[in-house]
């Protein structure tokens, strides 16, 4: 069912930049304001929201959706010209906001039918407001992230002798499965050497005494997304390891304490930043501390050095610095952080001692 | 390595429909012209190709393309207005042909730095050469179907009594894995009732004596996709449904065998139809008869009531027709077929006698 709240919260940030229609075409938006998550695959699924009234939603009457979601739908067929539909419905004489990510072979021929006066990238408004995590949504993100501390001791418990990443990768999926989640969303396993590429995909490396064991893992619960990740060691630590990781770790601790509302993004990523490059590895952060999260792992807003905008109270996103030495090691500490107030919640209590297993 | 013959017909292609510059974005339609895959998320990842000369892939730092495509790179990194460095490379006095899935969020900002004189969704040049599959492919497709006749039966193995949806489901990646496949596409498990709905996701309904088994399954193998259906009973089959699944296969076959050059795909989708609707059950064959399949398993050109374009050989699709009663079961019976110059081979060879399990 349509939530009233979040679409008067729509409208409110579309006036902001100065737009009074929008064609919605993710599907991810669209569950967020009707409840209601569907694939449309190549079909044209799309809500469309009016300022002045007449919001509709536009389907394919191959997709599966016979409840009333509060919102008049309009059945597509197959046969039928949806853009002409589409377009006899929007107000020519404003501009039309649009998705990002509507794909040309819709985009043109709206435009060729004039569907609006204008066409504007309007996701900015949408994206704004699921920055902001209301209730209900604040409540979904601690839930998953408690999930992922029990999955991570559930991995962490994999680790032994012999084992490949691959076997442990596999494992993933299935213990997401047994604690309760939608589904697997990532999980990165790196042994050793492998934990220096941040993007490593499991293979069949056999675990060493003396590896580091590289974990970033999340999973979907209740439709809200996880995202941690864990660095341990098997066996033994090196003392160079030992010194990289707890410069990490406290990168990771001291961007968590300075999150609060009315700071800037760029200056969360400056701090852990300032922390690794002051210990000489400056080089080897090679990517921004972390990423907005929600009902995707990757959602807009980013912690990055580029990004001005201001933390607001509702807002989700990691913190996961890294140090990356090629041929070595890698050492990435990952939690998700939830804006209050006056400060952050940490979602994850997984601990961040250095652990042998 | 770029190909140059299927890049001399993209030109052919695109000046059929008047454009003489492009840009694709499309990842398969990369990999089918440089023989290379790349994911690029968010990030822009696009091939140009100019007639005159002076192709180019532009493509992000983040991406792992070390080796030479016979094609100029253009590496771009996260700080860069991509669109800007594009912009730079187009022809702006001629129209912009760009793919039919380019996001909203590359093209208004190419529209806006008047990046060609005008922009025209040219995919249905790029679709109608890749509707043709070459030798190269077609021996792709009947070895992806092959594999995808050996995981039938294995899947077939799994049907017993007391067996869920979902534990039918979860072994069919494992399955494919083992027979060497390079991930499963899809895979549709539905019991009963359930089968009433052409795109059910397997849940926990438990099989019942007397149940329809309807399995959907397609994987990647080399890159190319499989697809087939076929509807088991469990145990027993009533009166109804042998009647049923008797006129799915009688439609199924007889559209196989109408196949060939100079057909028209709506003349398949009527001879199928036509067999249905006269047993009565027109209005519970709610979709298209079958689609064009290759490095995805939906590309351009439906088997479909409005589509008139002609049968081509070469050309790859599915045979797919259903009888759907809600309440009730579903049937199906889906071939892929390969057309050649006087008819067409059918894929798959799996039986399509009524079979209890």
């Amino acid at each position: 069912m349509i939530n009233q709240a979040r679409l008067n919260g729509a409208f409110e940030h579309l006036r902001e930049i100065g737009i009074s229609q929008m064609l919605i075409s993710d599907p991810l938006a669209i569950f967020y304001y009707t409840g209601k998550l569907m694939r449309s695959g190549e079909r044209l699924l799309a809500l469309y929201l009016n300022a002045d009234g007449g919001n509709r939603l536009f389907l394919n009457k191959l997709m599966n959706c016979p409840e009333d979601l509060g919102v008049e739908k309009v059945w597509l067929d197959d046969a039928d010209d949806a853009i002409a539909i589409v377009a006899a419905v929007t107000d020519h004489s404003r501009p039309l906001g649009v998705d990002k990510n509507l794909p040309a072979r819709f985009l043109l021929p709206l435009m060729e039918k004039q569907a609006g006066s204008a066409f504007v990238n309007a996701s900015i408004a949408i994206d704004r407001q699921r920055a902001v995590k209301d209730a209900a949504e604040q409540e979904a993100m601690v839930l998953s992230s408690q999930l992922n501390d029990a999955a991570m001791e559930r991995f962490r418990a994999l680790i032994h002798p012999g084992v490949t990443e691959r076997e442990v990768a596999a494992q993933i999926p299935v213990i997401y499965k047994e604690l309760g989640a939608d589904r697997m969303e990532f999980g990165i396993v790196a042994f050793g050497a492998n934990a220096a590429d941040p993007h490593h995909r499991p293979d069949d490396t056999v675990l060493k005494e003396g590896d580091c064991v590289l974990l970033d893992v999340g999973a979907l619960k209740d439709s809200y997304c996880s995202d941690m990740t864990r660095t341990f060691f098997f066996g033994t630590v090196s003392e160079k390891a030992r010194e990289v990781y707890n410069i990490v770790r406290r990168a990771n601790e001291e961007a968590e304490k300075a999150v609060k509302p009315g700071m800037r993004f760029c200056e969360i990523d400056r701090i852990a930043r300032d922390i690794i490059t002051e210990a000489g590895y400056g080089p080897n952060f090679t990517h921004r501390l972390g990423h907005s999260i929600g009902l995707c792992d990757h959602e807009y807003g980013d912690v990055s050095s580029v990004n001005e905008d201001v933390i607001r109270p509702g807002m989700t996103f990691s913190i996961e610095p890294g140090i990356y030495l090629p041929g070595e090691f890698g050492v990435r500490i990952e939690d998700l952080v939830l804006v209050t107030e006056d400060g952050c919640r940490i979602l994850n209590d997984y601990s961040k001692e250095l652990l042998l297993v």
